[in-house]
């Protein structure tokens, strides 16, 4: 079957480039000595996540509860939820726990450690605990002069319910770098505060085994991994254009598209109309601040190759408007009404949110597999 | 049960606010002597849709074949699925009107008509169709001076496997009006431009029995509907904070808000970091060009009451960042780690898009239902 045959819009993803990129960050970082604990936040995905793993026993990073079950139900044990825990979730983690999973939380105030003492001795568990270090100045954490991180290690440490494992970083403002070496100095950046932390914490006898860090700018253009247990990276998998204009993967190594349909014109704008909008896209616009704006994604035709500065220029909720960057004329006979394109995303992680499906090619038009992704939080009650 | 018991992120709809906005509308676009089609895309949820239609047999509004698909099975017929069509779905559409849907479809190229004649022929049926007119530059369909109107209705009106019913338009320019006055005059302008191509088509003997028009601000703020058969607004029924900003409600209106959870905070910079980033609230940032920028959504309490001026600054995948606009002092004892804060959105069609389902309360923290939507595309083909 081929991808003209879908209806529009749905969501594709090349193997082979995804093989690629799983492969090389993996032999980067276990070449500097360190482990990977991919981030399924981007995947969503076991197919992808068996990908990313190859066989090793290092577990895997999630974003939500629901990942955390979807990925134990799938056959992976050790799991790093990597938000913040908020109190109202604990007893999910504890059923997880109960059940077999390898679950370790991470938090930054003393609150949270107590709510997870208190529900950790309630319910008979010791929660596995990183404490979350700020690196970075971008959201969350304790930074290293805090002499909270002290307090927190020694209550986490003290406390049933409880049990400290190490600290964790994420150097989310890597995202935001000009340059290449903006990304390596970020990289050093990101290191150095983690490990400035868990020294701390062992120079007042406190355990800190683990030492997790870990975003895909910094985890493809780190040199240096001594004293990093592991590493946490998701977008990795597929990269994107944000990714691209950072420097840190070419346009060639994305493996995620959106395909979609030309329903129209306006041609003395210059505008194709698509039938994928903001709902297929995502409304990511993370190439807006970038030296080029990719809008809301870079036109490729049906096999992957994409035609040059055609880009996706605005967005309704289910259509989309293809033009020349900056304006020019377009070649309209190439973009027959029916003809379906391959849309680059500007962010990965955002655009597979809006989808529950991967339709898998390799290198072709040719679809090969249709994996399932598992997108929102929980359930939850029927009331 | 109370939402604080509910695991975070989560979307909360307010009953008592969507039977207002929903009766409110519907009155007064039937005092103007016309009727509502309600579009579907923002609620896709049959409890809500049942609240807009209210017994009335006029139909709904789709963006999807997906959304079609679940409105009729859950028994509404009359369905006008209005985003041009792709050829490759016309199949689709056919399944659906040999199962009994009275299915419309639209289309503003020669193409899409040959290809539907071509399908219609082929499967047995008479595709019903409306020709997209372009009344305000925005997106898609054919300006009322364009020869290719006629051509394209003498087509439709000719050929077999497809059928003229008329026309439709979507004043999409009015979310870019600065004030009330410039609503009116889009409102004016949508109709006219409606009117002004139903003429064309009538006057040189074409059937022109529908004519469509319809956005939320347009539907709220007309004073005439004279020649409009059906108005087709989706937004209205839970409005939004771009909706508030635009004038065309209060933020007292706003019946949909994603609950969160406080988990940390950056004192010194005040800032307090809850579950819910642009997946839970999404990426839209509508009221960014408005006279009063919301960020990423208006933070209330646990039961709806806004807190003044406090915003969700900023974003990541599963973390946001609250602050006052602007900056200033914030009261964190009011933000306990682990309280539940409530966040009006910029969209809420996009937030709405990132979530399975509501859980429905009326005026205060407790939940009285819990109603499914139905987001994506089609499942498609396994392969």
């Amino acid at each position: 079957m081929r991808l003209s045959e879908l209806e529009t819009p749905c969501l594709v993803l090349d193997r082979g480039r995804l093989e690629k990129n799983v492969t090389v960050l993996r032999r980067h970082i276990e070449g500097l000595g360190s482990r990977l604990r991919p981030h399924g936040k981007t995947a969503k995905s076991i197919d992808v996540m068996n990908l990313a793993l190859d066989h090793r026993s290092g577990g895997i990073t999630v974003s939500t509860l629901r990942e955390a079950e979807y990925f134990f139900a799938q056959g992976i044990g050790d799991i790093l939820y990597a938000v913040g825990i908020a109190p109202v979730k604990l007893d999910h983690v504890a059923d997880l726990i109960r059940r077999g999973a390898a679950m370790t939380i991470i938090l930054d105030t003393i609150e949270q450690a107590r709510a997870a003492s208190l529900k950790g001795r309630e319910r008979g568990v010791a929660f596995p605990v990183l404490i979350e270090i700020d690196c970075d100045g971008h959201r969350s954490g304790i930074g290293g002069d805090d002499p909270l991180l002290i307090d927190l290690g020694r209550f986490l440490h003290r406390e049933e319910g409880v049990e400290l494992k190490g600290i964790m970083t994420h150097a989310g403002g890597s995202y935001n770098c000009g340059t290449i070496e903006d990304i390596r100095r970020m990289a050093r950046q990101e290191r150095q505060g983690a490990l400035t932390c868990a020294d701390a914490l062992r120079s007042v006898g406190l355990p800190c085994d683990t030492v997790s860090i870990g975003s895909t700018p910094t985890a493809t253009l780190t040199e240096d991994l001594s004293g990093i247990t592991e590493v946490r990276p998701g977008v990795y998998m597929f990269h994107d254009l944000v990714m691209a204009g950072l420097g840190v993967c070419t346009v060639d190594d994305i493996a995620m598209s959106v395909l979609a349909s030309v329903i129209g014109y306006q041609k003395k704008k210059g505008w194709i109309i698509i039938d994928a909008g903001w709902m297929a896209l995502s409304r990511d616009r993370g190439t807006a601040q970038q030296v080029t704006d990719q809008g809301y994604g870079l036109v490729c035709d049906c096999q992957g190759s994409p035609f040059p500065d055609v880009i996706v220029t605005a967005t309704n909720q289910e259509h989309g408007i293809i033009a020349r960057r900056g304006g020019g004329d377009i070649d309209f006979n190439t973009f027959a009404v029916g003809s379906p394109v391959r849309i680059l995303p500007n962010h990965a992680c955002a655009t597979g949110a809006m989808h529950d499906r991967y339709y898998v090619v390799d290198g072709t038009d040719e679809i090969v597999a249709v994996w399932d992704r598992i997108n929102g939080w929980e359930d939850g009650p029927q009331v």
